[in-house]
């Protein structure tokens, strides 16, 4: 089969060995993947990964139980061990011993087919097509803000770096009624965000310490800082994405005014189903380019470059 | 008047003018004084303070409203202006006009006369000593802790940083039931946590990602990242110090493990007499040296010394 791979290189494979399915997994043949800011990371050689990369997919289950056989799936990115405290806890997300799709030391979705576990699999609605089931895993990400704090509707919330996660960010944080800013560098933003009638500022429009909530998708050490500064005492400063480098961090400042900082990592599928299906949520907007896998490399060439949304994988 | 005064220097001034009772204020006529770590960071230049030093202490109200007057009481620091959006929420603490004893543009209690807000004065019961009294401030300090998180009795919690402010902090978080260890360098640590039954450990005994919440009192960048390193995912750390200059922090191990990082400042002044009258927590056994007042230099040096625990000034 094909696979796109990263192994200090990265190059598209024609010949790679097909998975086999083992245990509880089933064999999924992958329909559409999208790529993501953390494949550009791993390609980046921050993580240590060494493999098929890809976790952000829409696939057709070609084996497996009766039930599953020859439906439309999208799967959890976490492998979780089913034995540790986090699972016992009901947090599978974040097992002990988990494997990572695409991400820690499992295959991953950029590929003809993956092996993956049955109960790390979705069906898909039908009224849900598959350009926007590819959006499921980013969109389960931006609900987990909501999992991990309660925005009321009366609170005001600052999108910072909204760009691939952060546009899911800002849709999802709006759909609570709050008060929901997004901070813009570019006119592409802009327009996206005036559809969806999510004001768009510039950072220094902004009135500082105003804000309950600043949700920072920046990955940046002076995104953290405006959050920083945008937030009021005993607020809540979200970090959703991951950060280069060791970033300096104004803990003071936390401490003094009593600032929250919550981690949000990934969220729940079937609430990301929900919203789709209700069309509640507008993925497709964000779709800039398609290419084959074949031409993983452009693809994820063009996936890198400033501003560019959501660059999808065909097979 | 005496005062302990810094303003780029640090000197005892003997005809300091006495302050004049404004407003609502009671003018007090202070019995003890505390010297805190964020007083040596004052005449550090930190906050580009200048003035009276001191927000530690324990007074009697020489002029006041008669039912205050002669009374033995203590203060709450933050000067609030009750008007704004804090003041208005109860929370007078992180008011945005506020003034902060011998913080922040208000004369500080390291002197023979204080002119303070009655609304911020607690009655210090007979069963509290001056020793004990003169702690309030602080000990009301880590009780926010509580009033920020929610410890269970079931929790594992390590405490980082056990001087003036995480003695406290370790003995009220002992009062919750939960499995309390404290990460200890000094065997005089050793020593006072052993006689209140708290288990104290080297950083290296402890075993990683195992706490559900973690105290950093440390107020050094080396103490955030040994506090994300005892963590578990989606645990607790409480910034319970400023920080010196702007740490590196691992804000993608932040997000990636989903930890809520908790600033933490002052606390409830109630709640630490409560305490302290009921004989639940052990200060005087903090006390390390006494100095006059006119000594002040002298003790400002001593309590600067590595792991010196609380030095008073008494009048």
């Amino acid at each position: 089969m094909r696979a796109l791979v990263y192994d200090g290189q990265l190059r598209v494979e024609h010949e790679a060995p097909e998975p086999e399915r083992q245990g509880d997994q089933a064999l999924l043949k992958i329909r559409r993947a999208g790529i993501c800011n953390t494949d550009l990371e791993l390609i980046a050689g921050m993580y240590g990964f060494s493999g098929i990369l890809g976790h952000e997919f829409v696939a057709e289950v070609i084996e497996g139980p009766e039930q599953l056989a020859g439906r439309r799936v999208v799967g959890e990115i976490n492998v979780a061990c089913t034995q540790c405290d986090f699972c016992q806890k009901g947090i599978p997300s974040q097992c002990r011993n988990r494997t990572t799709v695409g991400i820690i030391r499992h295959p991953g979705a950029f590929a003809d087919c993956l092996a993956l576990a049955t109960r790390n699999l979705h069906v898909v609605p039908d009224e849900v097509s598959d350009d926007e089931a590819v959006f499921v895993e980013p969109l389960a990400a931006a609900l987990q803000i909501t999992e991990a704090v309660h925005i009321s509707p009366r609170d005001r919330v600052v999108v910072l770096g909204v760009g691939k996660l952060g546009m899911l960010a800002a849709q999802v944080l709006k759909l609570t009624g709050a008060n929901v800013v997004a901070v813009i560098r570019r006119e592409k933003q802009a327009q996206l965000l005036k559809q969806w009638r999510i004001p768009a500022v510039e950072l220094n429009e902004l009135e500082p310490q105003r804000a309950q909530v600043v949700v920072d998708c920046t990955g940046q050490a002076e995104g953290f800082e405006a959050a920083l500064s945008l937030v009021e005492a005993r607020g809540t400063v979200v970090l959703k994405s991951t950060y280069y480098g060791l970033p300096q961090a104004n803990l003071t400042q936390v401490a003094v005014r009593e600032v929250r900082v919550v981690g949000s990592r990934c969220g729940p599928f079937d609430a990301a189903l929900r919203l789709l299906k209700a069309k509640l949520v507008d993925v497709k907007s964000l779709i800039e380019a398609r290419y084959n896998l074949n031409d993983g490399l452009a693809a994820m060439e063009y996936a890198a470059e400033k501003g560019v949304l959501k660059v999808l994988l065909e097979f």
